[in-house]
């Protein structure tokens, strides 16, 4: 971590429909179809957008995710979602999740140029490789690829999509007129990309965007994800439960970031905090064991069972977790989020009932209660001690919890400088104090014209 | 075709970047770069709702179509453009392409589920298979398909997307928050698709959108085409170059559709109308011929000699087509766009050069230089013989040619009563007069509980 005085930190809202606790829907203030509703994801940007966030962001899974009886369980399709929002806001970035597993590089790339062109240059790209045998189920394969597998064809996935949003170098279009010449076809690249798991002759049909492209944002903390992230992302996303291993996480990724030979301070680390905040501790603990109580345990049980590769009656609600668990290694999906619940269970004694409850709101992510004074203390604290360059923040009740935020806890962070005031950048690569990407063809050009000289 | 007093005729604005003619962006008033200009589109969809028409309309393929040396070619991906459109529009219709050879229905139905929803239910979706070798070389493919497999594909995945689509029943969502239920999964359904091009388990992520499904729109015109036409789609974009042969189309189709049992009033015939439109014939005239001079021919030629599988000195700028073409089977994409530009060249005897200048603007389609009352007649005269349902207007220049047409053709229309004054329904299928899709799954259990009562 940088110690420079200008040092400032920031905030990303993951926008979870009706909120990041899994009850936040029965709560008598939730709309619970708002997940449907256009005009709820546009007012949250809005509200995040006022409090000069970087970015909103959302998570996807092309697959019916939980049982729809428990929870309002519809996703629209996130690169919709963004392309509205961004017509009602100016500023902010907008980061959609999209799998490498179960798309085609071709298409991908384009619709995240196009929402780049779209909103002026604030497109994000939250690469996953999406686990699960009920997704690849919905893609002709009867289980889903290994997980280094899937990390292999992601990296390949990725250096396809590079090559597509440079195969336009910047300058390619002219548009002249008069002599008939649009665009400069010496500066329009086909790729001949030949891979393992691809083949794209390119080029892309939509020239450069305007920040090169979408800014590349990773989530995965397993072994693999973690060396994925290194090589390609230029921010992270991850559940960090304590302090330590807030540090030990973030130290581990900027040694590997510089290892493969790239800057560490232009790969952001932002821990997910789940905060619950009411004007004073007492309130905000209530507000958080009312959601506890609004958890149906039975199916969470469930949840936490398939998880686990074990049958819900080898979980007894009051009872800890059993000794004879899986190792990481026989997990296909989300290896390092299961090893994180694991390790809360057992460090902290939890029944399951307890871990359930631990759980509904932040699904492994540090989540607590308290004044806005109190958030904003951790904040400080995790960022000043080499845990943290910013935080995304996953408010357990929208719209609520992220106007609660933005109001009582934004201006605390401006008053300390530790966040800005107002956007100085219009890009969210800009936000986030990260340059714009060289276009690989055009830079071999320049070093080509640099030797000659 | 109806003679009822209220029958009443459907526009389509078919949006071509900066116009039809592939010269239009060298004209004075052009901006050469719109086509990646988001409040280009909006304005564009804005003036097609001023003047009440049914919708909007993209063209697309995943591939760099054109040299981008001779024109703008670089595409927005259109469910981007139109889910940007819809923000800034109110009941305008807004239909995207998407080809079923390089998507996954999965992914797609979930794109125009949503797009619908965003919308609130003005999501169409014109079903393509998608031509071209360079295509198919950005989806690991060394050449396309053929013609006959591409269409057996489009159909499956037409099939797969209803049942996804269907995949919730309209009242699955209870939202119960006393008892902790948000929807009845017994209203959920997977749909355990196995066919021979897909294998997709379901349900769907989200819930059935406002229209059911997205309006189903077909343009191929082929055998293949027709027939697919027949057996799916609700509105048929086409091409028909004189009277005689939209009559025969129209009547083709329809007697198609009633063969599988389908109601043929119910799938509209849209033929496209190249209209260049000033107030006298003669302004008209004078831009038709301004817009020809601006065309580069041995570009034309190129593209042209490209269509007829010949190299482009076979060609001769100033002779007419050789007599040894290849016949429509031997095409294997556009097949009825190459009869189509074949025997206009026959029959009127056009020069190489002619047939270029001929093309230039509406690639086929019916093009022509008048006034608005002419164009008007025009209209009315194929609208009342049977040739057409409505129309799908292809302004040679945008924004300047669909700003003429709302503001001179449409009023005529209107006084005539062949169209409406202002909108009466809110949905895409509203406005074309076609109802919402039943749920086939629904469907199947009301039988069930009629026959057991």
């Amino acid at each position: 971590m940088s110690s420079s005085p200008q040092r400032r930190l920031h905030l990303n809202a993951f926008l979870m429909a009706i909120g990041h606790h899994e009850a936040a829907w029965r709560l008598p203030e939730s709309d619970p179809n708002a997940n449907l509703d256009i005009k709820h994801y546009i007012s949250l940007a809005q509200t995040a957008e006022r409090g000069k966030f970087d970015s909103v962001f959302l998570a996807d899974s092309p697959v019916l995710f939980s049982n729809p009886e428990r929870r309002p369980s519809g996703k629209l399709e996130p690169t919709i979602i963004l392309t509205a929002v961004s017509a009602a806001t100016e500023k902010i970035g907008l980061i959609a999740t999209a799998s490498t597993s179960y798309n085609e590089p071709y298409n991908l790339a384009r619709r995240f140029a196009s929402l780049d062109f779209v909103s002026g240059g604030r497109a994000g790209w939250n690469i996953v490789t999406t686990a699960g045998a009920d997704a690849a189920q919905n893609f002709g394969l009867d289980d889903t690829p290994a997980h280094r597998s899937r990390y292999e064809r992601a990296a390949e996935f990725v250096d396809v999509s590079t090559k597509l949003w440079d195969s336009w170098e910047d300058d390619a279009i002219v548009a002249d007129k008069d002599v008939a010449i649009h665009a400069d076809s010496a500066k329009v690249h086909v790729i001949e990309h030949e891979g393992r798991f691809f083949k794209v002759r390119g080029p892309l049909n939509v020239p450069r965007s305007p920040q090169g492209y979408p800014l590349l944002v990773q989530a995965g903390s397993s072994e693999d994800g973690k060396d994925f992230a290194a090589r390609y992302s230029e921010a992270i996303f991850t559940a960090q439960p304590t302090l330590d291993e807030g540090k030990a996480f973030y130290a581990d990724v900027k040694d590997r970031v510089a290892a493969v030979g790239r800057d560490p301070e232009q790969v952001l680390i932002l821990p997910g905090i789940v905060p619950v905040i009411a004007d004073t501790e007492e309130e905000a603990l209530e507000l958080e064991a009312e959601l506890e109580r609004l958890i149906s345990p039975e199916y969470a049980r469930k949840q936490l069972a398939a998880r686990f590769n074990l049958e819900p009656e080898q979980l007894p609600l009051d009872e800890e977790l059993p000794d004879d668990l899986p190792s990481e290694d026989e997990i296909e999906g989300a290896k390092s989020r299961y090893t994180l619940i694991v390790d809360l269970a057992r460090r902290e004694k939890l029944t399951v009932r307890q871990l359930i409850g631990r759980l509904g709101g932040g699904r492994g992510h540090r989540t607590f209660a308290g004044t806005p004074v109190q958030v904003a203390d951790t904040i400080e604290h995790w960022f000043r001690n080499g845990a943290a360059d910013g935080f995304n923040i996953m408010p357990a009740v929208l719209p609520s919890g992220l106007e609660k935020f933005v109001d009582s806890v934004v201006p605390i962070l401006q008053e300390r400088g530790l966040f800005r005031t107002d956007y100085t950048e219009t890009t969210l690569r800009g936000h986030y104090g990260l340059p714009r990407p060289a276009n690989q063809f055009a830079v071999e050009k320049d070093s080509t014209l640099v030797s000659a000289q």
